[in-house]
């Protein structure tokens, strides 16, 4: 049995390119007891994936040269040996990487229901997106219902449910997205109050129109300029969570925000946030999503590609910003 | 009666110069009934002034131009009308504004004692500066006993006090001074357990060297390079407090944080703060902060200048570093 897996050879200085990865074709090993296998089926790219190429000091240990490129994905156990966490047959989402096949002992692994919601939403809204926004929104952003909230790459695997869990709070809330369909996207499907298109109009100006007495929470995943604009319009005690920095992710020296200034005469904060934390309250976080999305009140979407081949291709379009929603990789060849 | 003041005649760019101000003489106008009249004896110089020039929102409203140059003061009732909030030969402090007398209806004026401290003190440790340390090290750094704090402007009015309460609730305190002397006032008179001088050591080695596990409280009046090299040590879920950012108030475009992203990175927050929010607390931290002078466990130092024709060159040493402790200005002519 073969396994195609795109493994790391060089650390990208800037917008990684070809020769970042490479695709390798390997011999499944054998199963040691305690370990299963996983036909991979879905891989999720996400924008986090970029700063474990860095050789620096971050929140996880950044992917080692010669190891399989670090991804979540979603797949089905399919052979097991002794006795493992899961059975054959099992559905199961959690570290695969970017591969056909992963062995694992079951760490960092949890079961998922493949009738309950499609598989692609354990790695979207059911996952790490949806657990960030969850957690990223209601625990660092300390959402009340009255706040004005907003929120960029809004159209995002992260923003789209941060702003859409802000609106079922009562909250006021505007998003931030790059090009008029995932502004439409945003209001029309999702129910957000307002959306600035960063690629067609000026942010400040689309800030204040929209904003006009300020915002309680910016919900930031963009970094750079963006963050600047926001800064202006901070309320009295205003939050700001950072969940990341998509537009920083590339450059050598990263933009500081220069109104950082705004924190002290508005008595703002500035907090960073990663999901991990919030592990052992995955299950509430789960629980409300799955019961928002059954009543419709939570929508989302998959933007699924095809190929373990494609991977870089597919990779970049988180930076282009050229993907709609959740951005997902198909690895699974065929569709027995 | 005359009284001389300064009065803002032009906003400054960059670091101010002496067509900002300009002295005058004026006779004193007779007070209406309710009104009181100061003769003050000190003018706080804070840096702080230097943002209420300019012309942008901030957390008050900018100085007019031509009106007397907002300040805190402290000085003596000599006059009163009617019925008044303090009384003839009583001793305030308020905003009196660089002048020589003040008239005031009671607002923002609170009396003080002579006898329990030097007038001076009570524009210092028991004045802005010292609340502003009070709250800010203890309410938004959310000092606990075994953290590690870094103080930048650690031999200035506001640091120096930080410092001094963090060591009296058992942390490992670090200052960040200027030059050879404050270093050496912050750790042998003030009990710090190490100094970085800035002006002649690299701050990243510094930090480095003295917090080798990395900080929980960084408490920042300067901004800039300071702050990004704090940035970089920051431990799990520490807390920056902005109280200011001096290096940066001449700056037409300010240096944003380039390293902000280690606050997520360290799930670490950066929060603002303006002392005025505590204001209905102002009386507990008095309490304390007189008990810490009197006990011996707290001291500090004010450097005083002389004549209200000096306050251009003297407001000058907050931002060269020209001076330690906290800077004040003598505005009372005569001793008697």
């Amino acid at each position: 049995m073969k396994n195609k897996a795109q493994i790391v050879i060089k650390r990208p200085e800037g917008l990684p390119d070809k020769s970042t990865w490479e695709l390798v074709e390997n011999e499944v090993p054998e199963l040691k007891p305690g370990e299963f296998l996983v036909e991979n089926h879905f891989i999720s790219l996400d924008p986090a994936m970029r700063g474990w190429l860095n050789s620096s000091r971050s929140y996880i240990p950044p992917v080692e040269l010669n190891a399989v490129m670090r991804s979540g994905s979603v797949g089905k156990v399919i052979k097991a040996e002794g006795d493992t966490k899961f059975n054959v047959g099992d559905f199961v989402s959690g570290w695969g990487g970017v591969q056909q096949y992963s062995i694992s002992n079951g760490e960092g692994f949890f079961k998922v229901d493949p009738n309950k919601a499609p598989l692609t939403q354990y790695i979207g809204t059911l996952g790490m997106p949806g657990m960030t926004a969850y957690f990223g929104i209601l625990e660092v952003g300390k959402l009340k219902a009255d706040d004005v909230v907003l929120v960029s790459g809004a159209a995002g695997a992260v923003g789209s449910i941060v702003g859409q869990i802000a609106k079922l709070k009562g909250a006021t809330v505007i998003g931030i997205a790059g090009g008029k369909e995932k502004c439409d996207y945003i209001t029309k499907e999702l129910g957000f109050d307002g959306a600035i298109d960063y690629k067609n109009e000026s942010v400040f100006k689309g800030i204040k129109t929209h904003c006009p007495e300020g915002i309680d929470i910016y919900f930031d995943n963009v970094g750079g300029e963006i963050l600047d604009n926001a800064m202006i319009f901070l309320r009295r005690n205003a939050r700001i969570v950072i969940c990341g920095a998509i537009s920083q992710y590339n450059n050598s020296v990263v933009e500081g925000p220069k109104n950082y200034m705004s924190l002290l005469v508005n008595r703002a904060s500035m907090q960073g946030m990663v999901v991990f934390d919030y592990a052992h309250k995955y299950s509430e976080a789960v629980s409300d999503l799955a019961t928002w999305i059954i009543e419709g009140k939570l929508k989302s979407k998959e933007d699924v590609y095809d190929g373990i081949e494609n991977f870089h291709d597919t990779f970049l379009r988180l930076f282009s910003g050229d993907k709609m929603g959740k951005l997902v990789l198909k690895v699974k060849e065929t569709n027995d």
